[in-house]
This record gives structure tokens, C-alpha cells and sequence, in this order.
């Protein structure tokens, strides 16, 4: 069968259910200021004011939710550095489940105490994928534990597209939706969601130039992993997955990049205009519309922003300008 | 008549239909670290995310919005170096008025762009009070402009009080609702809409220990002035007027102050927790229950979180720590 058929319409609607008691209904922000430069109308679906700061509760809580509490006695597991990572510990706290994170010895300190604070059970490894990926076995192989990937799983991908599922409930006849690529669990959520409850609405995925694995993927029609990129948007540094990328395929319209620079300036943007804080990651889709390369003009729009979770010691623009 | 014997609740509730198509229906944030640290269940009303980012959105379009077309012909006028000359420049700009700004030469060039922005028109005076208001006599007597004030006049108030009667509105059976004091625009507000949508409500004010006139006004019973106040909380350095000081010595139940390391410590902490960009003067309430001056444990509290204006080139914990 092909990858991500599982994902129908129902399964979106119920994942969106599942979760509800537990995320937080997230609020769409407009702002005049931005709508009156670019003649648009842009909605922005502020999951960085989801819990764990980020989309990735909603895939993570639909993932523990949606298993039999029988499989979830040795606890689940994954490999991360990032938001998955705070997001799997929260999800797994909410049903009494342990959480065992594999780490990246270079992890940030806040990343690990975040997930610390949310109960997860922290075993380091050395920073590379090979490390990562055998340390997670080995983790496994011990504790019995359940592999929760953080995008190419099919319940994971399911809870990622509420977001899109709710701001379409809130902002009707959107003519684009747009997010960023890394993985691709957040865009091949929000895809089908477009897919189902919204057809006409063309979903656009932004990217890091200097990640541009998925751009290459997309237009060539067939998979280019992501090798060591070197961008700040350090949630979109990962490849494609084996269920995300046919999902992005079939459904996906456009995918444009942009430059590190434009990155830094449309995150400034957002922290000023709109007064929410946005990780590097969130602010590509904007920067796309900053360099044109979305036309956003005489459109209504909507964008998620996928995450807040930045160290407030290191912000960019006190670095790069 | 005794001053605020004006606003009624009827005044509050038609303020709030008036407003209603041209402010933002500002959420209502929580978090679950947040009410587990402090045993509380604290709902944050994020007027950071008005419109010109701060609740003054509100009094201003009341004010603007109240005045018969034939008043305004000729225009308002005000002296501000804060959020009400943005305020007040934007709420004319809604009918086509004209705002007659006095700033201080020394704003920041941050704020001047952003009256300039909203088609303010600015005289720049000398840096004092009597400067302020000298200039402004000026400027009225040269334009025939109407004065409205930042927080002495019942239109503004009445504004004010829409945020925490939409809060009310949101969310049932407060214990207690904090706001910060300056003029007690925010605060006289906030005290009437509890008094009459939530009569049990206990309403407390914080404010910076380095500009405490409030405290002392309150809890003397008689005005005290502020006195060229050394405080972060730029929102908070004013006076309280002859119409806000009777209505919080009947309507708020207890005064409260911190110190300046609290309120750059509480504005991080709500940066980093809840993802949203707050003011320092926003950041003193939640300082109060840092300090353990404000006892939430078991309760449940509603806090104004009053604006989001501040200079991303500049942050405090970045100089003081």
C-alpha cells in the first residue's frame, strides 16, 4: 500500500479528538502592519504556543494516545535533539509512560533540561546519525521500549496536520497554506489536511537554501538526503522520510527556499510586529514571503509558525547584524 | 459627582461592542509549568498581542470612537512617550483624525517611528513634564485639537476595562486578577469590570518598588506623586489621576511592589515559558508571585499582561546579568 494511505480524512478528525483534552488550541494571529506591506491576508497558526513550545505535542501526544496502554509498559523511545524530544517525555508523562531519549552529546543545556523537567530519560551518544541510530538500538534492545520516530510514522504525521485541520476550521477559503520543511511530518500533515478539508488551497513548503534537501527531492522527483547542512533553522536539518516524501509529492504545490539572512531578518520581523517568539525554523516560511518568493498578494493566507523554543542568551540579530 | 461614578457596567459593555470590530480579541494563555511551580491555575490575558501592542488600543479607540465626527475635525492631542501616542495615533487613523502628538526628545527613536507609522503628527519638546505640557497647550491652542488623556479620562478608562471584562468573559470564578499600576488606567479599569462582572474577584496592583507612589498613594489613603522614578518598567513611571486614584482606593483590594532584578527576571521567564514577548511593566504582576508578594497557590488568577513594545537591540538580561 502505499506510504501514508492510512492517513484519511477520519484519522485526522479523530487524531484531532484524541489530542484535544490535552494540546492547547492554539490562536491564529493577524497582523494589519504585515497584511497592509504585502496587500494580503495572512493567518498565522502560533503553535509556539503549543505545549512543549512547538507542533511536534501534537504529533507525540497522538502517537502515545493512540496506543494500547498494554504496549506502552517498557516505555517508548526515540533519538533526538530537539523539539521531538521535549515533545515525546511530555506525551509520555500524560499516560504514565517512560520515556527513554537517545541525545547528542552537544546537545543545548536547555534542550536537555527541558526534557529532563518533562520526565524523559536521557542516555548521550556522540553527534553523529550513526551514533543516534545505534545508540537507540541498543537502548531499545534493553528497556523493550517502542520506537517513536519523530516524522516518518503515520500517527505522528496524523497529529502534525491538526494544526492545519484547526486553522482551516478557523480561517475558511484559504488560498495558499504555508510551512517548513525539514522531515517533513509538519508539511505532510498539513498537506493532507489541505487535501481533505480544504482542496483548493495550494500548500507551500519553505526551506533553508542551505538545506535545500527537500527542494531537490521535490523538483526532481526523487529522494536527495540532507548532508550536514549548516543553517540556523536547526529543526530543518534532517531528510525526507520514506512515508513524509510520497505524502509531499502528491500533495504539495511548491517548494521555494531562502537565504540565512532572510531567516534572521523575518524571525526579527515576527518578534516585533506580532510579539510572539518564533524559532529560526518558523520564520521561513515568512522569509519566503519577505523574498517574494511566495506571492502572497491579493491572497488569503496561512502559515504555520511550528515552534518558539530559541535561547534567549544567543539570539541571532545581536550576532549577525 | 464622584469621579468614575460614570462607568457603569453598561458603559463597560458598550465600550466593549464599540471596540469590538477594530481590536483584537486577545487570548487568553496558560501554562501547565507555570500552575504546577506556584499550585495555581493562572490565565493570562495577553493584550501584548492588541493591536499597537498594548492595551491602550483599547482606551484609545473607545475615546476616538465615542466622540462625535463634528469633534473630531480638528483633530486629538496628547503628550506621550509610550504606547498611548502610538495608541491614540492609530485609533484616529480608524476615522480619518488627525493625532497631534508631544513627544519628549529623547523617545526612542523605536516609538517615534512607530507614531510616524500610524500618521501621528509629532512635536518633539524638552524632556520634562512642564515641557510636556506647556507644548501640548500649544499645540491645542494652535489646532483647536481635543485633548485625550493617557489614563485621567472615563472614555479611556472605560476602554481599559474591556480587557478584563472579555478575561471574565473567558474565564469564570477568579480568585484574584492582577495589573500593573502607573497612572491607573489599566488598573481602575481592570477593578471596575471585576466589581461588576465578578464582584468576588479580589483585583491587587503591582508596581516597581523604584516608583512606589501607588503603593504609598494606596495605602496612605492620600496622593503621593511619582517622583522622576528610576524603574525598567518605562509603562509604569506616571502618576495616578484624579479620576483612577478613587476608583482603585474603592474598587482594588491590596497594593503591591517589586524590585527591578524580579521584573527582568519575570519578563525572561515568561519569554522563555509561554513563548509570547512582554514589556517590563507587563512582567511586574508576574514578579509579584515570584516574589511570593501575591499568594496564587490554590487559587486561580487572571493577570494582565498590559503590552509588548520593547527594543529586540536591547534586552535587560543581557546587560544585567
Amino acid at each position: 500500500m502505499k506510504p501514508g494511505t492510512n492517513i484519511q480524512a477520519e484519522t485526522i478528525r479523530n487524531a484531532a479528538i484524541r489530542i484535544s483534552p490535552y494540546i492547547n488550541r492554539t490562536p491564529v494571529l493577524t497582523s494589519n502592519t504585515i497584511n497592509r506591506i504585502y496587500n494580503t491576508a495572512l493567518f498565522l497558526k502560533c503553535e509556539n504556543l503549543q505545549k512543549v513550545g512547538a507542533f511536534k505535542a501534537r504529533g507525540a501526544a497522538n502517537a502515545i494516545l493512540s496506543l494500547d496502554k498494554s504496549l506502552l509498559t517498557k516505555g517508548v523511545a526515540t533519538h533526538s535533539s530537539g523539539n521531538h524530544a521535549q515533545a515525546l517525555s511530555w506525551a509520555a508523562s500524560l499516560v504514565g509512560a517512560k520515556a527513554h531519549i537517545v541525545m547528542p552529546s552537544n546537545s543545548s543545556k536547555i534542550k536537555v533540561e527541558a526534557v529532563k523537567e518533562y520526565g524523559g530519560l536521557i542516555t548521550f551518544c556522540k553527534p553523529t546519525l550513526e551514533a543516534r541510530e545505534t545508540t537507540l538500538a541498543e537502548v531499545i534492545r534493553q528497556t523493550g521500549a517502542i520506537e517513536i520516530h519523530p516524522y516518518n510514522n503515520e500517527l505522528i504525521i496524523a497529529g502534525q496536520a491538526t494544526s492545519a485541520f484547526e486553522l482551516i476550521e478557523d480561517v475558511n477559503d484559504l488560498d495558499i497554506l504555508i510551512a517548513p520543511v525539514g522531515g517533513g511530518g509538519l508539511l505532510s500533515g498539513t498537506s493532507l489536511a489541505a487535501h481533505y478539508f480544504s482542496p483548493r488551497t495550494q500548500v507551500i513548503a519553505a526551506e533553508p537554501e542551505q538545506a535545500n534537501d527537500a527542494f531537490l527531492s521535490f523538483t526532481g522527483r526523487q529522494f536527495v538526503p540532507s548532508v550536514n547542512p549548516q543553517t540556523i533553522a536547526d529543526g530543518l536539518r534532517t531528510s525526507l522520510g520514506s512515508i513524509t516524501f510520497p505524502i509531499i509529492l502528491d500533495h504539495v504545490h511548491e517548494v521555494v527556499t531562502v537565504s540565512e539572512a532572510s531567516i534572521v531578518r523575518a524571525m526579527r520581523f515576527i518578534w516585533e510586529r506580532m510579539k510572539v517568539i518564533i524559532e529560526p525554523s518558523s520564520a521561513v516560511p515568512f522569509a519566503a514571503i519577505m523574498e517574494g518568493k511566495i506571492d502572497v498578494a491579493g491572497k488569503k493566507a496561512g502559515l504555520i509558525i511550528s515552534g518558539g523554543n530559541v535561547d534567549l542568551d544567543d539570539l541571532p540579530w545581536l550576532k549577525h547584524e
